[in-house]
């Protein structure tokens, strides 16, 4: 993790760009990091790279940066979507948390049969895919969709899009990835009651569904949204393309 | 994830078997679960299999059952050990977790000289594990070895166990395994700051020792252990051998 204080804004970067923080990052930088003018940030906005920032103007609640240099170029992940059925609070907070780490670039909530979730407050996660970039160097930030039932997600599916369907009833099958899940493609983690046999029907008539094993040994669903991530990256993904 | 109840007990475990509960396992059936006599468990020691047991004595906090039958033979994981510079509590906790869930026979704390974390109580680490373990249907538990220290573990170590070594100041490179890394073997993972310049060129003249990379993105500690895990399984464990 990168020693320098890291913040995504909104705003777009570029030499002499000037910044203005929210109340909150201004609250943080300024009173519990205790920073001032002069200080050097690091910003990023998920298009634009990182850039180095200066601070020009610092107040309780106000804060303005001005773009210096670029330090980094944007890091686009492949097109690969993470989609899991919501559990518990702080395992989903995980999930979109390691989606974000691996390099997803979009969070795709789904509402099984077998889902035992409360309301999913888009918000919370989005803040956390950011949190996520922040603190582990990213450039990029995926995009947190509102959750979709189960139906309604497959009913629209772009059939050039792969999915990778992770399920548990496969433990001992294959781990190995065929081509038609390179990318697009979309991890599709299930709930941990796992799909119900009306969902597997379902994504077993689906061309372009392809079920992968995760292993002998039965994974909670955020074991298997890490281990899903890392297959793809290393046989389909970016991790051997630098 | 089972639906039933699953207890880790040391205890061995065979047809006709008696086994008496800890205190701490009677209150949570009776207490917690308001299970009484009849109720059929399932029961592990990380040695005999899975066993299916019924409770014969239900008291506040004493429980008698005897095993029946067999429900499942022990599934050994390959000789892999999970080595870790211990983080935050919360995040040491979950690597622990995910260790047990994904197949590792041995979990041990290593302290690097930019560790930062407190005391290490090894038994709430082993308690960790035992639960995954109980909650994922394994029939195995990891050992947590008491925390020792980088250059001692070093300097007694058997040449014969590869040790697959994950440093984020190798982003980009392979992360293909080599055929050194076969079981007997060890991922370690290093701390927040990583190794330092003295630890890394103790590893890198060591002739078991194989850096591999995560990919090109920087990982949090427990998200390279479990990315490290699901590679060293899939490449060279038990992933494809049912």
């Amino acid at each position: 993790m990168s020693g320098n204080v890291r913040l995504y804004v909104e705003h777009s970067l570029g030499a002499g760009q000037s910044v203005t923080l929210s109340r909150e990052q201004a609250h943080y930088l300024f009173g519990v990091m205790r920073k001032g003018v002069g200080t050097k940030v690091s910003l990023f906005n998920g298009q634009d790279g990182e850039w180095q920032a200066e601070v020009v103007e610092a107040g309780k609640r106000v804060g303005i940066l001005t773009c210096r240099v670029q330090t980094r170029p944007v890091q686009m992940p492949p097109d690969l979507w993470l989609m899991f059925a919501p559990i518990k609070k702080a395992r989903t907070d995980f999930i979109v948390e390691k989606a974000a780490e691996m390099g997803a670039r979009r969070i795709v909530p789904v509402m099984t049969e077998f889902t035992n979730a409360g309301r999913i407050q888009r918000d919370r996660l989005q803040a956390h895919a950011i949190e996520a970039a922040e603190q582990c160097g990213g450039t990029f930030v995926p995009h947190v969709a509102e959750a979709i039932k189960f139906g309604a997600l497959l009913d629209h599916w772009d059939v050039g899009r792969g999915i990778m369907f992770c399920d548990e009833a496969l433990a001992g099958g294959s781990s190995s990835l065929p081509a038609v899940l390179a990318a697009p493609a979309a991890i599709l983690i299930g709930p941990e009651g796992g799909f119900s046999p009306a969902e597997r029907k379902r994504l077993g008539g689906l061309e372009a569904a392809q079920a992968v094993s995760l292993g002998p040994r039965i994974l909670r669903a955020d074991t298997a949204a890490v281990a899903a991530l890392t297959l793809w990256q290393q046989a389909l993904g970016d991790w051997d393309a630098a």
